[in-house]
C-alpha cells in the first residue's frame, strides 16, 4: 500500500457539498467512485475538511491508501479523465510517511469573491456573489483587521455548531478590490462551521454602511451569533489552499 | 407599443442552445418567459442569430415589442431578477426607429477561448476548451491570417449548412496567448453553421504542427468541408459583440 496526497479543484455549484451522503451527488463520491473505477479497489478518500454545498475549492487537499502500481507520473491524467470537468486534480504525489490530510493542516485560506460591479459578469456568476452597490473597502479592511487574532469566534459561527472549543486563530483578514471584484482573504488554523460566509456577511455590512468597524470588538466579545451580519451565500466561497509543514 | 433593445449574457452549459424549441430548455424560452411574467404579455423575442447548445454568449443583442410602461431604466433590474443567474441581461435601450436585431447587423465578433494551461483552470472550465500540449500560436496566427477576406466558406461549415451563398467576409481572425489562455477572434459580416468552431479546430491542428498554415488557402479553394479540420467544442465558444450601424 502506498498514501498519495492531490492537491483538487472543484466547482461546487452542482454538488450537495464534499462529503458523501446517501443519495445525494458529492465531490468525495465523484473521486471514490473515479478511483474505484481506476483501481478496482473500494477506496476511501480523507479531505483537509469539508465544504458545504456550493462551495468551491481551488487546493482542497485529500489523501488515500492503494495497492495500485500505476506511475505517479500518470495519476493526474488518469484521475481527470475519470472525473467530471468539474472536479480537477492538480496535483498528485506521494504523501510524507505518516501524512494525514485533516490532521497534520497547519494553515487554511479561504477567498470570498464578490462581484461588485454594475452588473454581474457572466463568467463569475458561479463563483462571485454579486452587490451591486459599491462596497466602502477601506472600512470593510478596518473591520477586517479586528478578526485577526486568537479570539472565541460564537458570533461568528452557526448556532448549529456543535464543536465545544470556538477559539481559533486568524492569521490575516484581507480586503481586496481587484477592478469589479472585491475579494475577502481568510487564512487561520482552523474554521468553524459557517465562520467566513459569517466574516463576509458581517463585513459586507460594514461596507455598506449599515455597521461601524469598531462593532467587530463587540460582536466578538459577546459571543452571540445573533450580534453578527448574515451568512453570505455558498456560490462566492472557494477554499483556496491548504497549507502543511 | 414600443421596442427595446438589450444586450445579453449567457452561460450557453445547461441550455439547448439560443432559439425555442419544444420541450428543451433554451435561452430564448427563458427570456420570454420572464417577459410574459414581468409584463402579462405574450412577447417574442428577436435575437441577432442563434447560438447551438453550450455556446455562451457576451453580447448577444435582441430585441422585443412591448405595451408596457415600465420605466427605461427599471428594465434591466426587473429582468435579471426574473432571470436565472446564468442569463443576464446587462443593457435595456429603447432601439432606434426601425431596428432589427438581425437584420441590421454590421459585424459581429465570437471569440473561442482555449486553456493551454497543463491542468484546467477551475473558474473556466465551463467557458474554454482544455489542450493541455503547448500550441503554436505564431503558425496558428499565419493561418489565421489566410481566412482575412472575402472567401466561399464551404469548407469551414457544417456539410448540414442549408444556406446557398456560403460567401462571408471576415473582418479580422486573429489569435492571443493571454498567460496560460489562448484566445481565437474572429470578427466578420456573417457566419455560417458551425464556421468558428471549423475555423478554430482547423487553426489547433496548425498549433499542433499537424497542418502548415499554408494549408488553409487549398482547404478555402476546395470548397470541401472534409478537408478542414474537427469541430471544435461548443464550451470554448462565446459570441462576443454584434455592432450595428
Amino acid at each position: 500500500m502506498r498514501r498519495l496526497k492531490c492537491i483538487v479543484a472543484y466547482d461546487g455549484t452542482d454538488y450537495s457539498g464534499f462529503q458523501v451522503q446517501p443519495e445525494q451527488v458529492t465531490i468525495q463520491g465523484e473521486i471514490e467512485a473515479a478511483l474505484q473505477r481506476i483501481t478496482g479497489e473500494t477506496i476511501q478518500i480523507v479531505g483537509s475538511g469539508r465544504t458545504d454545498a456550493g462551495v468551491h475549492a481551488q487546493g482542497q487537499v485529500i489523501h488515500f491508501d492503494t495497492a495500485s502500481s500505476i506511475p505517479l507520473e500518470k495519476w493526474r491524467l488518469i484521475l481527470n479523465n475519470q472525473l467530471p470537468s468539474s472536479i480537477i486534480v492538480k496535483d498528485v504525489e506521494e504523501a510524507p510517511a505518516g501524512f494525514h490530510a485533516r490532521f497534520d493542516v497547519k494553515v487554511k485560506e479561504y477567498r470570498y469573491c464578490i462581484d461588485n460591479g454594475p452588473v454581474p459578469d457572466l463568467f463569475y456568476h458561479r463563483y462571485a456573489d454579486h452587490i451591486r452597490y459599491p462596497l466602502d473597502i477601506e472600512a470593510m479592511q478596518q473591520a477586517a483587521g479586528c478578526l485577526i487574532g486568537e479570539h472565541d469566534f460564537t458570533s461568528f459561527c452557526s448556532a448549529k455548531t456543535f464543536v465545544e472549543d470556538k477559539v481559533r486563530e486568524l492569521y490575516d483578514v484581507r480586503v481586496e478590490r481587484q477592478n469589479d471584484f472585491v475579494w475577502v482573504i481568510c487564512r487561520g488554523n482552523g474554521f468553524l462551521y459557517n465562520m467566513v460566509r459569517i466574516i463576509v456577511g458581517t463585513l459586507v455590512e460594514v461596507g455598506q454602511g449599515k455597521r461601524a468597524p469598531r462593532e467587530i470588538k463587540q460582536i466578538l466579545e459577546a459571543k452571540n451569533r445573533e450580534l453578527a451580519g448574515k451568512t453570505a451565500p455558498a456560490r462566492g466561497l472557494t477554499m483556496w489552499q491548504v497549507e502543511y509543514d
